[in-house]
């Protein structure tokens, strides 16, 4: 029925990793079990996803009063989901500073298959000395930039070479705060894939409804390495959703060599098991993704604009046009404390403002 | 931030069609009282929503024992949007069979401002008399095409541009499943335009996360009609969702007139007021919407697949595989029983065979 399927021409490989047990760790603040890693990791693995991430929401070391104690150790959840795979490769995430050239090591001796280091989008020589402790360690490592809205198509593939010099064997972008549109996403990966010649990742989140139609267009502009979690599980509103971006790519004509039954069985599992509901896209979620303010921001934001008494949409769209970054949250409250004062924003704002 | 924003170019008017009323009664089988009706109908007002459609999920004269008994007549649901509406339009949606012209005299003496005739997508003739009726009563009268993946481009333009000869003000298409995704949209939108001068229409569903992506398709193949419903309260994995729909056309350039903020509120009353939970994609509406099957048919199959102890997913694929239309509802006890003989179907099927 659909005109798009692409049966004569040769499969190309998409390779699928799933951070459902590190990035829906967001919308549990951290909590989950052994049982609950046990049980998805073992249902992701009969599924044959390639690749399983797991760990605190901000990766190794994280877990801290300031990003949230996690209920289990990172050593707790490397050994439960090693041990619950069978063929699934086992990744981590890290950024610099949560993580320590100590967690590499630990991730290591874990023997984690794969470790992936994000920092911000234009600061990926944070990235250097991490990735290069994993290149001489002989694990495959990537390089991925966050927010990479923020920063033009050629600035994020100069920062992607400069990944692949300190060792990364993939490189790409994270939507982190869900601000793409198909054709942004288009126009990186393509500068990103002229400027290497390893893999391109993308990873998508779904604030403005996007996420599996930008990863389809990554796909097409040359990225073959693209995330998805079980239903969304993911920050805010969510990251692309596996169990659907599975089944439109194959029906595209690429190959993710993953069985769409037993997915679908890891997707119920992850449902029932991990998540009080599903992500969902709720107002505060399209107003983030519209401004491009990191999903992190949320609780904040809107703590600060009820004891302030301002919109908090307001702040969202001033901390977008302020360009506000992670780390940044001071922004909040002086962006509050000039909307209450009235010397910035406005309350009314129709569409064709944003 | 983005690339796209297309602000040197006039911005296209794209007329917003929220048929949240309408097609969300589906989800709480048809219960909505009139707080509800009133409370949804006069925030879309607010936020300058052109047209708000409301009625069983079926359209007028549905309410029965087959269909589901609606909570409201027509007469109440229509009597009271009719009230709380200032500037935005008041309409409502008939399937020959169910709705009658008895229904469409109802609907004009309520002083609808829109009715929209809906057929199966090669059975246009179905809707000449209740168009014909509209025209002569001087009512705008829209004909939409149900389950239009079934049919080719070709075919759905010749069928819109009877609907045209019939008197509909305007024509498009409804992807009853949640098939489509975006390039199927675009060639079939552009065939319809090209057949016909009247403004075309796109009313999409969510089961493969494409709604939005696909809207924005169709627009950009020449549709000037959207329909879009609050946190996409609909059938099955839900509607293209109005919120975020509304920002993203105009973040590319669109002009649909709508406050985003009143529209956010609107979207918060609606999933405080009107729904026990937003729709999500669940694994039985991703098999629904692979398999281009009617989302009503979803509630049957899962019945008899559960006393014949069979995959209902499989039901799903093969009642897709027979082109099943909305009304063979006898199909899936044929199909469910002949999987548990083992005639046909299979019961592993990796993703690369839908």
């Amino acid at each position: 029925m659909s005109q798009q399927a692409a049966e004569s021409s040769p499969r190309q490989p998409i390779l699928i990793h799933d951070p459902t047990l590190r990035d829906g760790h967001h919308a549990v603040r951290h909590q989950l079990g052994r049982d609950q890693l046990r049980a998805y990791a073992a249902a992701a693995d009969a599924a044959r996803v390639p690749v399983v991430e797991v760990g605190h929401g901000n990766g190794l070391g994280a877990s801290s009063l300031q990003a949230g104690r996690a209920l289990l150790s990172d050593e707790a959840m490397l050994s439960v989901v090693r041990d619950a795979l069978t063929t699934t490769k086992l990744g981590v995430f890290m950024l610099p500073g949560w993580g320590t050239t100590e967690s590499i090591r630990l991730a290591v001796s874990y023997d984690v298959d794969l470790v992936r280091i994000g920092t911000h989008c234009t600061e990926s020589d944070l990235a250097e000395r991490h990735l290069g402790l994993l290149r001489d360690a002989g694990v495959d490592a990537h390089g991925v930039l966050l927010m990479s809205h923020m920063a033009s198509p050629e600035r994020l593939a100069e920062e992607c070479a400069r990944l692949v010099e300190f060792g990364a064997t993939g490189v790409g972008i994270l939507d982190s705060s869900g601000h793409y549109l198909p054709q942004d996403v288009s126009t990186r990966i393509a500068a990103i894939r002229s400027a290497v010649s390893v893999p391109v990742i993308f990873h998508g989140h779904n604030n403005l409804g996007m996420a599996v139609a930008n990863s389809i267009a990554a796909a097409e502009a040359g990225a073959t390495i693209l995330d998805a979690c079980a239903r969304g599980f993911g920050a805010g509103a969510g990251n692309t959703q596996l169990e659907v971006l599975v089944p439109v790519l194959e029906r595209l004509g690429y190959d993710t060599g993953i069985d769409l039954y037993r997915l679908l069985d890891a997707a119920d599992i992850a449902a029932r098991e991990l998540m009080p509901a599903p992500p969902t896209i709720d107002s505060i979620g399209v107003v983030s993704g519209l401004a491009g303010v990191f999903s992190g921001f949320k609780n904040r934001v809107l703590d600060v604009a009820a004891r302030e008494g301002v919109d908090p949409r307001d702040v969202f769209f001033e901390l977008g046009r302020l360009q506000a970054v992670a780390g940044q949250e001071d922004l909040i409250e002086d962006v509050a404390l000039a909307l209450r004062a009235g010397s910035t924003g406005q309350r009314e704002r129709t569409a064709s403002h944003v």
